[in-house]
């Protein structure tokens, strides 16, 4: 069955023709009263509806949002590649060719370096303190300015648990294992792989799977476990590394064309608010029940898990500070996002080291 | 300025004279269809709403919930004691003299032992990890069965950083300083300072400050740093402690009269629990972030931070162990919901232990 999944899914891939998209108004609000006119918006995924938690939680808050608005909002999910290839989401909703569209920052990294911290921090917050310093230390407003400044409007819309450091077809017994890798790797983690040797470069989710068998690619790194064991990874690599340093907690987030967001009343952009927020909590909470399954049946298949030993995360901290301080110097909203970000978490730890059991 | 908020707080828990409710059934909605009529609720408070995060959320949450259902559901927030006394609520909405209130399901341990576990468990999951158990885990639905006997319905719709583990006018070095002391404490913990010694009652939030002043109490815990800061016990106790092994997450509820709850439309309900699940996130958010600020002006106020010893800690969790089996072998309810919590907890500790980076 997965097997199918995985085909399924690299046909929906391949499928990256151009669908003309609906440009008319009509089906726009621009009534800010109450009394707001239905809105229909067509939202283009990053990530198939049949993926687990990343996939399936773009499905449900499209369902949600229906009902949380009356019926006042009515949402489209659109695979991957049936508007526009998985990632051209970002220029596409920006010219308002597509009104929405359900990715994860990180992918932006080649137009905006800024915005990966949206996305995943290296060595960064768990989710409540990620949730913390969105919500309260000011990260919210930072991404919108941002965003805004490409004609986009940004809502969080889940939050997944610590991901899994990646897929190896052999044990990885020190940093040396790792030079001259050919890594598929996400976001700021990518600049961490390259400092320490690897060569890593960006791939969709369901490019990654034929990379792999191909050879194209000796390792590859895309989410947590139960999301990996869907997409088949185990079938080809047999040594499954933890924890995830490059992305403690990630968000995704639904994107939406800065006019269409004006548009609406009040009222519209809370209901869309609160059930992207509501869908922080249920993906978040998807993402922790999973996990353990997920990794029993990995092993089931053959699957040797993996803990990077202290001496490794340290050499992968220390690059990733190397990482961060060459990346502010060389983009001001990067330096921006980062100073933010790290000012929040000094203080922050006085809390952490008190105020926890564990 | 803290003196008069005290004094205010104390004023308005006096003044607990039950104002006779509404009944009538004209403000409440019987329209199950999409036109669904206006909702007019009267919310009592267990918490003041200047209190901050657990009383300013409930005064938020009505505020963006009349925004989020574009003006369909108002609910009004009435301080504690406005309408019945805070340790009443669970009665008054029962019976649907009150339509809602706003409290945590630990304050009813004495009618359901149960639902303690729906509020706060000691040594028990972080914020992620209990948001996994309830709403994956099957938390959610126990908790709605067992309210559902008592003809109301819960939402969850706040969660807490740890709290701290208590104010002492002494310093404690061990066990055996414990021993003796006359102590607010709250929950389930409270058995367990039981059984190490101390002699324990639980006070609402306004009855602390006198109590301890007035030597009722020798020490006391109530909330977290920038919660215990509001009500000023620091001007009486000067150590305290951490980490809060009673409270790791804890969570405020939303409790509504069932034959309201079931009266209302799908999108009201919807309504309603997407504006709480954000409540959650706001929630937890302010309090991650308020924590660090909080410890200093207390550190400034001649506060010191203590926090409790390794064996100490072993010592108190021994002792849950002991209490849980015992109010286990008491009730049918609670052992069947500590069974689901444990069961998942168990389950939860391969990933815990291999997916995190500390």
């Amino acid at each position: 069955m997965k097997k199918i999944l995985i085909h399924t899914f690299i046909a929906l891939i391949a499928t990256t023709f151009l669908i003309s998209c609906d440009n008319s108004n009509d089906t726009n609000n621009t009534d800010t009263s109450s009394k707001a006119q239905t809105v229909r918006w067509k939202m283009a995924s990053t990530f198939p509806g049949n993926l687990n938690i990343i996939g399936e939680g773009g499905i449900n808050f499209t369902k949600r949002l229906e009902t949380v608005s009356g019926g006042n909002i009515k949402v489209k999910f659109f695979e991957p590649g049936a508007l526009v290839p998985p990632l051209e989401i970002f220029d596409a909703v920006s010219s308002g060719a597509v009104d929405a569209g359900w990715s994860t920052a990180g992918y932006w990294a080649g137009k905006i370096p800024a915005v990966q911290f949206f996305s995943a921090v290296p060595f960064g917050p768990n989710a409540s303190e990620f949730l913390a310093w969105y919500h309260e230390g000011g990260g919210k407003e930072l991404w919108e300015e941002i965003y805004a400044r490409h004609n986009l409007h940004p809502v969080q819309c889940e939050i997944i648990s610590p991901e899994a450091s990646g897929w190896f077809r052999k044990e990885i017994t020190s940093i040396d294992d790792i030079k001259g890798l050919k890594m598929r790797f996400f976001g700021l983690g990518a600049k961490v792989m390259d400092k320490v040797g690897a060569s890593t470069q960006l791939l969709a989710g369901g490019d990654i799977y034929p990379a792999l068998e191909l050879g194209t690619i000796d390792a590859t790194e895309f989410a947590m476990p139960s999301i990996d064991l869907d997409l088949g990874f185990y079938q080809i690599a047999k040594h499954y590394y933890f924890p995830g340093w490059h992305q403690p907690a990630s968000a995704l987030e639904l994107m939406v064309n800065l006019d269409k967001w004006n548009a609406l009343s009040d009222s519209q952009r809370a209901q869309i608010e609160a059930t992207c927020t509501e869908s922080v909590v249920k993906s978040l909470a998807m993402a922790e029940s999973r996990q353990p399954k997920a990794l029993e049946e990995l092993q089931a298949k053959g699957v040797t898990l993996h803990r990077w030993s202290d001496e490794i995360l340290k050499t992968l901290e220390d690059a990733w500070l190397e990482v961060v301080k060459e990346e502010a110097a060389k983009d001001e909203d990067f330096a921006k996002v980062w100073a933010s970000l790290s000012e929040f978490r000094k203080s922050y730890k006085t809390w952490k080291d008190l105020g926890f059991v564990d």
